[in-house]
C-alpha cells in the first residue's frame, strides 16, 4: 500500500474519532469461564494439554519461534474459522504444514476482505467456545481479533468484567508462553517493517498506551511485549508525577513530545489518562478543570490519528483481591521490595474511586478512532499475550510492505562491484 | 555490596582511567581457527555437534532458557576450569544437573576471588583451545571473561585481527543461538537488579557503546542483545549527523545528555567516537581540532566513571570483503533496501582511512577504566553472543544484590492486611 493512501486512511480514521462507539451492548471480556486457580496458574482441566509443538524442535529457539509463527498464520486461523479445533487435528495440521507455502498467510493478510470481519469473528468466537478442551488458539487468523473481543464498546460496565477471564484464548499458561514467543518474532518483524517505512520521514507510526492500577502488570508488558522489539525503533516513555517544567505547561505538553515519529513504535507506560485518574481521585485540581480534559484528550488523540499515528489504548484490569495478593508478594520477596511503596496502600484505599474514574475514562474516551481495550489481567500470562496480540493486529492492519528502493538497484550493484 | 562502596569503586576506577593499558603484547581476537565458511554459516567440523540441549525441552521456551541459563552458570564454568570439555561429558553434566543446587552459581558469583582471575582465564583459554571439537562454551564461569579475551590491549594491531575468528567460543552458529537465548534471560534479570538499585537515585549504571563500520551489525546487537532488556530501564541513543542545535555546542554536549542515569542501561549506537572517525576521515574539521578530541574523550569518560557509570566500549570489526558481501545482500533483497544508502559506497572507498582512524582510537582511548573490546564480527552469531557476554560480565561484576526494603516490612504487611 502506498504511503499516501496510508495517510488518507489515517485522516479518515481521524474524522471518525471522538464519536464514541455506538454499536451493540456486548461487554468486553464477558466470555469468561475462569476458575479460581491461583494467580498465574494454568487453567484447570487444560494444564496437561499442550499446543502440540513442544517436541522435536531441535533447532535454535529463535528459528523455532520464527518457524512456528509462520505456521500459526497459516493454520491456526483456519481452525478458528472452522469453528471446531480438535487437539488431534491441530497436531496433524502442524505435522504436515512444513510442506505448505509459508507465504500464504502473508498474501491472505494483504487481500483480506475487511467487511467479512464481523462474521468471521463470530465464527471464531463460536470456535473458541466449542473447542474448550484444546490448548490451541485462534489468533493466527488475521481476521480474528483480540482487539475486537476486548474493545470497550459503549455500555461496558467495568464492574461486570471478570478479571480472571481469558477471552478469545483457550490455551493455558504453558501454551501462552509459547504463543508469546511466537508473537515476539512476528512483532519484531512487523516493527522492522514499520521502521523501514518511516525512513523517509512520512510513514505511519503506532502508539501503545498502557494504563492500569498499581501491580496490574504494566512492567511485565514492557518487558515481555515491548521488550521483543528493536529499541532503536521504539520511543518509550514512563510518565511519572510531572516535573516542575512539565507542570508549567498544559497537561498534554509532555504527552505531545512523547508521541512517536514516523516509523516508530511509541509506548506510554501510564499516560495523559493519569490526568483524569490520579488527579481526579485525589482532587488535585477542581472538578470543572478535569471534566474538560476528556474532550481535550479526545481532540488531542484525533490530531495524533491525523498525523498517521495508530493509537492502541489498553487498560490492564485486575481485581482488588488480586492487587492485595500482588502487594503481599512484594512484601514477601526481597527481590520485589523495590517495587513496593508505602503510598500504595493509601491509593489502594481509594479503589472504588479509581474504578469510577476508569469507568468515566472508558465511557468518555473510547472513541471509534482510538478505542480502549479492557484486558482482564489477574492472569499475567493472558494479559501479556492479549496485549501483544492487540498490538500485532494493529500492526498487521497497516499492511506494511517493505519500502521500494529509493535508488537504482542495478546502478548501485555495478558501483559496489567496482569497489 | 553497599552503594557507598560501589561509588568508591567507581572513583577508584576513574583514577585509573586515561592511563592506557600497559600490559603484555597479546592481541585481542588472535586465537583464530576460523575457516572460510560463508557468512553466518556454522563452522566446518562442528556443525553437527550441538550443546546437548536440543531435545526434551518440553516446556515453554522462556522456562527452558531460564533453566538452562542457571545450569550454564553451574556447570560450564567448571568445564572451562578443567581445561578439557568433552562433548559427551558435557551432555552427561547437563543431564544430571537438574538435581543440583541452582543457587550455587549465584553464591560463587558473589564471593569469587578476583585476584585469581588471571590464572583462571589462562586455564579457560587453554581449555578452549584444547577442546576445539566440542560445541560447549566456557562463558558461564564468572571468572572467565570474554571481556578479557577481546579487550584491546596496548599494541593491538587492528589489521592483525582475524575478523572471522570466534575467540573464546567453541560452539557453532546453532549453539550460539541457544546460548544467546540463555544469556537474554540472565541479562534481563541483571538489568532488573541494576534498575532496582537505581530506584533511590544513586545506584550504578552501565553504558554499552557500540561502534563499527557500515553493515558491521550494530542493528543486530540492538535487536538481539539490548532488545532482551526492559525498555523502561534502557536509555538508548542512536547518534546521527549532529542537528543544528547539537552543532551549536561542543561535540560532547549531546553525548553527556545521553549518559545513563543511576539504574539505567545506557546504549550508544555510534557515539562520541564518530567525532574522531567520520569527522577525521572526511576532514570535516582541521586536524589540530580532532587531534585534541582523544584526550577530551578520555577526560569525559573518566568523569562518567566517577559518576558510577561502567563504560563498556565495543568495536564490531568486519573485513572489507564481508562489508562488500553485506552491501550486496542489501541490494539483492527488497527487505534490505531500506538499509542501503548510495553514500555507503563513497564511505567504503575510504576503508583504509577508516581502519587507520579506528587504529588511532584504540591506541589513544583504550584506557584501563574504559578499555575497548574488539569483536570479530564477520560471523554475526558470534558477535552478538560476544557482546552480550561482555555486557553480562560487566553487570555480574557489579555484584548487584536486590536492594534492602526502605520501609518496615512487618508494618506494611499489617497495613495491607487491613485493606
Amino acid at each position: 500500500m502506498a504511503k499516501t493512501s496510508k495517510s488518507k486512511k489515517a485522516a479518515d480514521r481521524a474524522d471518525e474519532a471522538v464519536e464514541t462507539l455506538v454499536r451493540g451492548t456486548g461487554t468486553a471480556a464477558a466470555t469468561s469461564d475462569a476458575g479460581d486457580a491461583a494467580s498465574d496458574d494454568a487453567k484447570p482441566g487444560t494444564a496437561s494439554k499442550g499446543t502440540g509443538k513442544d517436541k522435536d524442535q531441535g533447532t535454535a529457539e529463535q528459528e523455532i519461534a520464527r518457524d512456528t509463527a509462520k505456521k500459526s498464520k497459516n493454520d491456526k486461523g483456519k481452525k478458528a474459522k472452522d469453528g471446531k479445533a480438535k487437539d488431534d487435528k491441530a497436531k496433524d495440521d502442524k505435522a504436515s504444514k512444513k510442506s505448505k507455502d509459508d507465504d500464504k498467510g502473508k498474501k491472505a493478510k494483504g487481500t483480506r476482505d475487511k467487511k467479512d470481519k464481523g462474521a468471521k469473528r463470530e465464527a471464531a468466537l463460536d470456535g473458541a467456545s466449542s473447542a474448550a478442551t484444546t490448548g490451541s488458539l485462534a489468533f493466527g487468523d488475521p481476521d480474528f481479533t483480540f482487539s475486537e473481543t476486548l474493545r470497550a464498546e459503549r455500555g461496558l460496565v467495568l464492574a461486570d468484567v471478570d478479571t480472571r477471564a481469558t477471552p478469545g484464548y483457550e490455551g493455558d499458561k504453558k501454551s501462552a508462553a509459547m504463543d508469546l514467543v511466537e508473537g515476539q518474532t512476528e512483532l519484531s518483524d512487523l516493527q522492522e517493517r514499520l521502521w523501514a517505512n518511516g525512513k523517509d520521514g512520512d510513514g505511519p507510526s503506532v502508539l501503545l498506551l498502557v494504563q492500569g492500577m498499581d501491580t496490574s502488570g504494566k512492567g511485565g508488558i514492557m518487558r515481555h511485549v515491548v521488550g521483543a522489539t528493536d529499541p532503536g525503533g521504539v520511543k518509550y516513555t514512563a510518565f511519572k508525577a510531572p516535573t516542575p517544567e512539565e507542570r508549567a505547561h498544559d497537561f498534554l505538553w509532555r504527552i505531545d513530545r512523547a508521541l512517536p515519529d514516523p516509523g516508530q513504535l511509541g509506548v506510554f507506560d501510564r499516560s495523559q489518562y493519569e490526568d483524569v485518574l490520579v488527579v481526579r481521585v485525589n482532587e488535585l485540581i477542581p472538578r470543572s478543570e478535569w471534566m474538560r480534559r476528556y474532550a481535550q484528550i479526545n481532540a488531542f488523540e484525533r490530531a495524533a490519528l491525523a498525523r498517521g499515528i495508530t493509537v492502541v489504548k489498553v487498560m490492564l484490569h485486575i481485581s482488588s483481591d488480586e492487587q492485595k495478593a500482588r502487594l503481599g508478594e512484594r512484601l514477601d520477596r526481597p527481590d520485589k521490595y523495590y517495587k513496593y511503596n508505602p503510598g500504595d496502600i493509601a491509593e489502594r484505599a481509594r479503589w472504588d474511586d479509581y474504578m469510577e474514574a476508569y469507568q468515566a475514562v472508558l465511557a468518555k474516551t473510547s472513541t471509534k478512532g482510538a478505542p480502549w481495550h479492557v484486558v482482564p489481567a489477574d492472569r499475567k500470562w493472558y494479559a501479556r499475550l492479549a496485549v501483544q496480540q492487540i498490538l500485532l493486529e494493529h500492526l498487521r492492519g497497516l499492511d506494511l510492505e517493505w519500502p521500494a528502493a529509493t535508488f537504482d538497484v542495478a546502478t548501485e550493484q555495478e558501483r559496489l562491484a567496482q569497489t
